[in-house]
């Protein structure tokens, strides 16, 4: 078999399974998720020492700190996919809600219901959890998932999918047994391949970072809910009370800067910044933040700049810094002209993300609501809340960037389509 | 200017314009619809003269019957674009909805609002009174458009696409002049340009035949929503009450067979075939209709077959009838084992459009809706309800056949997304 026939008939049993998947009940795929679980548990052994290998592998092939890091299967994270896998299925079902209903004086009865998408085909990087949080999630929803993780964590991603696999199976008859599949092959033009068939899957999701989901969107003919990254911004009005501002401006860079939630450019209103930039960069710099300021920013800020005691964190801005996820340490500061400036700025930069408006002006903020465009916009509040737990869906694969389909945190519902279903009594259109 | 910055220009006015648009309020928007209803009505000689030219062209083209009446403007089109705006004017503004209110322990207050999606490119065939339903409706939902119908009618669609601007303009001072603009070259390579802006278009509606369609959605780097053909079905069960059925598939077949909802392919539990075939061929054949019927059906209606008056009707059916959007008098018959096998044949064949059953029992009708996968599945009732003024919505952009972001009719709401709106004081993540 060459490539082309290999994808394409994974993805004919996948679809298989997406059919038989779709039936199951509610107390059938709990079954399923909890027996996943217990297998994750059980096999936690085997499991780590197929992660053993892919390590030694990576380290052959020189991968970063970083790489290596999120590649290790720790007893933690064993343990975090075995809990995982349990929380989804403690959780409600987003298959069969009735989201609606009409009755047409036609005397057609409408009812628009929620159904599994199908084939959903994951494309991720080094963090073998992600195979057991994403299959778990797919499952719950009754889509079918075929995972591509990355060739550094081959060997841990096909025995986290073979234990759920063999767990489900024996927990329950009606299993179809393709409902998680892990591509074999290591081959890059398998991605390709498998993105091409319209017919068979129905949705790819990447995970991972901006290079790999730019390849993937760009190559796939089956729609993609993209994941890109999160340049998150906190806008400081001139009605903004400054110890909250502060304290949020505090939390949403410094309170995990590793995430995509986190702030990366700190938008302040020309009115406060006299006030505002001094108190703000004194205490982000003596909690070790680097500053990147614009030429506003530096001359509000200059008695400070001056006077401080950690020049090495105060740096100019440059144009490319408005389009920076850091990831870490390290703040673009720019001063803009009222809310407008705000808005305007972040509708040219943001990543339609997370963005906030700190005010206490409700005109302002409402402004700033209605017209930032992005998946999820605060007011007096921290950008970190943008997560599928804060928002109480209980967990999420992944916050989507995109518009259609899916927006902001995606838990179970968000992967869900609908269809409608009609009856009637012999109706006809006349 | 090359076409790539031709494009470019095109699209950056038109996201600019969306910034504005989405702040008009629905007194605004209803204005603008109400006077550009007006405008389409007083200047129906400038536009009929307009669409003359292109008919003239389109005549010198050699361009098949059917395609120039679709692209001819008479007076009833002329009068059902103003009529068209009116409605959608009259309709409830979809923007600004609260979808969902959760408030999360933490304090956080989230609402879930709907907003337009941005920027939308409508791909388009002959029939040039789409330019003022499509902008009309992507308007109201507060979305732009970029609209790109055919060569053949672009004298048409610019003067309609003018028509529209200069009247909304003189209606309202925030209306922005580029929310509706008519692509000015006719250069095919223009689409491809235009949909590999992702950062400037959200999103692309092709609507016309299968070879544009497939196209479009090939070249695109923006989510396509696809609006395929329909291969319809109606499975008729062993529990059908035989008059109700033969009453649906006369509806569904004959009642208008040109239209994506109706029925293209007849399925028949072997227990009814005896039974029903013989007498449902009668009739269809009496009305003109001719069959392709498989092994299984011949043998059923063996005896009407031999003794009936049109022999010329009555045809062999290869496996590329089931596949077959025929949209005239023609329908393809088979024989099924029961649901399961008209669930099967659906499967693999529809083209996720609409689909019925007809039965009396209960339990065989919940099997069919659940698990045949389309966008809208009826029991006892004609595939012929899938329209968007049947199921409520008012109007219309097409009937989604994709999973992702809209399924089955697109109204207003399906043109729109949403945001989350999250309100706290001083709120952060602890």
């Amino acid at each position: 078999m060459n490539l082309t026939e290999e994808m394409t008939a994974l993805a004919e049993r996948a679809k298989k399974a997406a059919r038989v998947l779709a039936t199951l009940t509610t107390e059938e795929k709990n079954a399923c998720l909890e027996a996943m679980a217990k297998a994750i548990e059980d096999n936690k052994s085997a499991i780590q020492e197929a992660n053993r290998k892919d390590m030694e592998a990576a380290r052959d092939m020189g991968l970063s700190a970083a790489m290596l890091d999120r590649l290790e299967l720790t007893d933690k994270r064993v343990a975090g996919m075995a809990q995982g896998l349990r929380e989804v299925a403690a959780l409600p079902d987003p298959i069969g809600r009735v989201i609606e209903e009409r009755n047409r004086p036609s005397g057609l009865r409408l009812r628009k219901i929620s159904c599994p998408i199908g084939v959903i085909v994951i494309i991720y990087e080094s963090r073998p959890n992600v195979t057991a949080d994403a299959a778990g999630l797919c499952f719950k929803s009754g889509n079918v998932t075929v995972l591509r993780g990355g060739k550094e964590a081959i060997h841990s991603n096909h025995i986290i999918g073979k234990t759920m696999v063999e767990a489900a199976k024996a927990a329950c008859d009606r299993f179809p047994e393709h409902a998680v599949q892990v591509v074999e092959t290591t081959d890059r033009a398998a991605i390709k391949e498998i993105l091409s068939l319209t017919g068979l899957v129905d949705l790819c999701i990447p995970r991972g970072g901006e290079g790999l989901i730019r390849a993937v969107s760009e190559c796939s003919r089956v729609p993609v809910i993209k994941h890109y990254k999160g340049v998150c911004h906190v806008y400081v009005d001139h009605h903004a009370d400054l110890e909250m501002a502060s304290r949020i401006v505090h939390n949403a860079k410094l309170q995990r800067p590793g995430v995509c939630n986190a702030m990366e450019t700190l938008l302040v209103d020309e009115t406060a910044a006299g006030r505002f930039l001094p108190m703000i960069a004194a205490s982000l710099t003596k909690a070790g933040t680097e500053l990147r300021l614009d030429e506003r920013s530096r001359s509000h800020a200059a008695g400070f700049i001056e006077s401080n005691e950690h020049p090495h964190l105060i740096k100019s801005a440059t144009e490319q810094d408005w389009d920076e996820e850091y990831l870490e340490k390290i703040l673009a500061v720019k001063v803009v002209d009222g809310v407008d400036g705000a808005i305007e700025h972040i509708n040219k930069y943001g990543s339609s993300h997370s963005e906030s408006i700190i005010t206490s002006d409700e005109a302002t903020a409402l402004r700033f609501l209605n017209e930032v465009d992005a998946s999820a916009v605060y007011w007096n509040t921290s950008t970190r809340f943008t997560d599928g737990g804060m928002f109480g869906m209980g967990a999420e694969i992944g916050i989507s960037t995109d518009k259609i389909g899916a927006r902001g945190p995606m838990g179970l519902e968000e992967l869900t389509t609908y269809k409608w279903i009609g009856t009637g009594d012999g109706l006809i259109v006349a």
